[in-house]
């Protein structure tokens, strides 16, 4: 596994703890506003994850295609990737 | 505890669960871009969870606060969360 | 016209102004990176300009609303742009 | 200029058309859901350009520096963009 899959998997355990945190703070009804700063908080981990991901890919699976003159179609793949990231 | 709520736990417990599918899949070494789209649909459960949560919000804490004539500040929480979710 | 709206027009007028260099920076064959850097910074400003036409919203129409009883169509409408806002 | 220039160009055109209606809706006075909107959609061709650039960028300079041994850096540049495109 690359370092960059390490590093994404705490990010996503990260995450994953927080929802767990959160849920628990709605069940003690807890202010709202309170819980959407950690779902943002939790959203941002998700985000780096995703981030260093796309990252190991450009690395290696995209590196690989230019090396090998096909990569036009893997920056199609991965720009489909952050359009949908962005919007 | 509010509707809003109650949808709102649906969506992270979603989202709980495509975290460990995710997890999962980075260890079986699947490609980056059906990891990528996993992550994406993860983040836009957790952002369907915020949106409940800060509706809620609007419709309860703000709704009070502008008839006990203190909205502003409210307002100004909000606005400032909303904020950080579009960056 | 209210004072969130003044301002907005002023981050409008400065993102009008950016992507005008922007499309110099284009014609003069910048470096991608410098250009897209550019257009991040634009697009702050264009959000700007959005949070504070929502934040005079939430202080003219939407109390406004919640003071003659019918406020939960208008925050339905508003959540309906955030959720736009953040995809 | 590569193609994804040329494009870029016609989405900043067009969004700087946007905003320049926009100026207008507000001193119009219209009303701030309308506004809002058409600020989404000013701001969804500027992210638009953006793709396009970063597209262009991949496919030349981060194709080059790959073909050259030099891609890590490049990946390092282009992530960074993307990390502040969404957040």
């Amino acid at each position: 596994m690359n370092k960059e899959r390490e590093e994404a998997k705490k990010y996503l355990k990260t995450a994953k703890g927080q929802i767990e945190g959160i849920l628990k703070m709605i069940d003690e009804g807890r202010y709202c506003i309170d819980i959407s700063n950690q779902i943002i908080a939790a959203e941002k981990q998700i985000r780096k994850a995703n981030m260093l991901i796309l990252k190991g890919h450009l690395n290696s699976c995209v590196k690989e295609a230019f090396l090998n003159n096909s990569g036009e179609e893997k920056v199609d793949e991965i720009i489909d990737v952050f359009d949908k990231l962005t919007r």
